[in-house]
């Protein structure tokens, strides 16, 4: 059902939104598009050192590990590092590339072990490690993944880097067990969902991009300047991970929606819809989360109330703020295409929705 | 029943046994004890270390850790560290017990997965983390713990420690899934057991005691010789662990024993066992592992195999071949006071029981 129980004047502006949402995912794919083919000759070599780094002499890790890498995803943290390093200018060998393979890793681990905690069945439309070799298996081989990270970081011997990747690696863990310690409290503060998005997913794109600036051996200001683009990339990132799961337009590109609801995750869209709905209302949204299970009807119900009060248009706004300010620190930069593909990563970052 | 089925002559030399286990539990307490006081200020230090360190931002993570910290355990392999730096006549600075902390840390971030994998309640007659928290935020407070240590490693800054230390981390994930994936399977190899305990327990023990070496920059033959000391230690001290799991003369202690046996591992009693017994006790042997829950009357009838096949003494054999190669490492150093303290741990190691 493609309405949503939304009639007359109602639908006229589903199909505005259609063809904004339309609009903004071809601009996102070029964005991408463009980032890619900016760092392609090197993303190549990320992902020849990975598998070869990864290699192990027992056969199911090396099973798990390529499996899980032909899954893919989009290597955005990678190219980050790429492109940053581009953009300072970095020349000289190919610590870009072992950098840039020791983020995605970074990134890998946890998404193994987050699947696990979120029981995942599907990640990329492909079954997830801990569906077809259980839990046990990819706790692990996460742990493996990690170590690894670690070790192609230490052959890298630059002390800095290696207090920053740890440093992040550790920020994420925390942010993980924040998010669980607040799992279905339907009251959190917003305040500390930034704390946990910040540290869950800012952190790594703040340390992805600011590796670059580091490498080449740019002045304090170009580190900052980078780390705070990767950062404010990254929350905007989340922000709009977390609002298009509740983005009913999204049904009709057939992608699937509810997924941190129904894990009783409480995301921003959420926090604002129960900050402006009333007391019956709230009662109603704080009886979904303290189930132990939500129901589609409890999710549809969620959907026609995110809806009435206008949340994902203002979920947009909060992350537009994010976005600005990712885009004003590339301020100290001069112009150039290599930064031009920087800023408009920006509104790539804002719509994703694949 | 503490006979165990046993008559006449049978319990005499039970009763020998019997002996023999109350006089090495003495030794290994007097050893252990030696080592204790020979570091204890040291040890003090690293767990102060080790405490401040892990202060996090996050209620869950400080409270977690904390728990985790307080059911201790003996500290092994800290004090190995310590020693081993005393040994080698280590002195400037408090490099001894940065790392100490580091290598304890690797083995509590593992020993936090390890209990979610074997779903333990108990460890050192403590709930564990899992059963009190569950299983996810264990599993992403181990990765906490993993990350700082990562964190206190570069803090050092020695690039040889730094890269030995992460190595071993991805030793010891390698052999844990090298173990599950040979979980339950009756007819392994020895020499496949023999490396999953090389990877996953005496990876840890020979950078333990190697670090030692290194960090008083002694010579490449001081390094390899602790290195050897602690990985044969390590390699007694797994094997003496599993064939504890197997004694039911322990029962006298009130020791739990048959953990193993219960979580389907198969480890070194099995496989001696597997070797010797007939077919009839083979097919038999194959189907209690077969099972996915092992009863009470499985457990009794394999000890009783056991006992008739005399394979707790035949472990203990092959537990000597280490021990010997442990202590005749230590050759190279100088006859000494703390020389000693390190030859009579390997008693302790092959008859811990506690």
């Amino acid at each position: 059902d493609i309405s949503l129980g939304l009639v007359g004047s109602e639908m006229c502006i589903r199909d505005r939104l259609m063809g904004t949402v339309i609009q903004l995912k071809k601009q996102i794919n070029n964005s991408y598009a463009d980032l890619k083919n900016s760092v392609d000759d090197k993303l190549i070599l990320v992902e020849e050192k990975i598998n070869s780094r990864l290699a192990s002499k027992v056969e199911l890790v090396q099973k798990m590990t390529k499996y899980h890498l032909k899954t893919g995803g989009k290597r955005l943290r990678a190219l980050l590092t790429l492109q940053c390093a581009k953009i300072c200018e970095y020349q000289k060998g190919l610590r870009d590339v072992n950098l840039a393979a020791c983020v995605e890793l970074i990134h890998a681990a946890t998404l193994m072990h987050d699947d696990v905690i979120d029981s995942a069945d599907i990640r990329r439309g492909k079954k997830t490690l801990n569906t077809i070799w259980g839990n046990h298996s990819s706790i692990l081989v996460g742990d493996y993944l990690l170590s690894k990270c670690f070790e192609m970081m230490v052959e890298d011997g630059n002390l800095e880097l290696l207090k920053l990747l740890a440093t992040t690696s550790s920020e994420i863990a925390q942010g993980e067990v924040l998010q669980l310690q607040h799992n279905k409290e339907i009251d959190i503060l917003e305040e500390t969902y930034l704390n946990i998005i910040s540290s869950k997913t800012a952190s790594l794109f703040a340390a992805a991009t600011k590796v670059g600036a580091i490498i080449a051996e740019k002045d304090l200001k170009y580190k900052n300047a980078l780390e705070f683009y990767g950062k404010n990339l990254g929350l905007t990132f989340q922000i709009a991970d977390d609002t298009l799961d509740y983005n009913s337009e999204l049904k009709l590109f057939g992608k699937n929606i509810g997924n941190d609801f129904y894990e009783g995750k409480v995301t921003l869209p959420i926090i604002l819809l129960y900050q402006k709905v009333d007391k019956f209302e709230k009662e109603k949204l704080k009886s979904f989360f303290e189930k132990d299970i939500r129901e589609k009807q409890d999710l549809e119900h969620v959907l026609v109330l995110i809806k009435k009060n206008n949340i994902i248009n203002e979920c947009y706004k909060k992350a537009e703020h994010y976005i600005n300010l990712a885009s004003n620190s590339l301020s100290v930069f001069e112009e150039s295409e290599e930064k031009n593909i920087l800023k408009n990563l920006t509104s790539f970052s804002i719509e994703r929705n694949f």
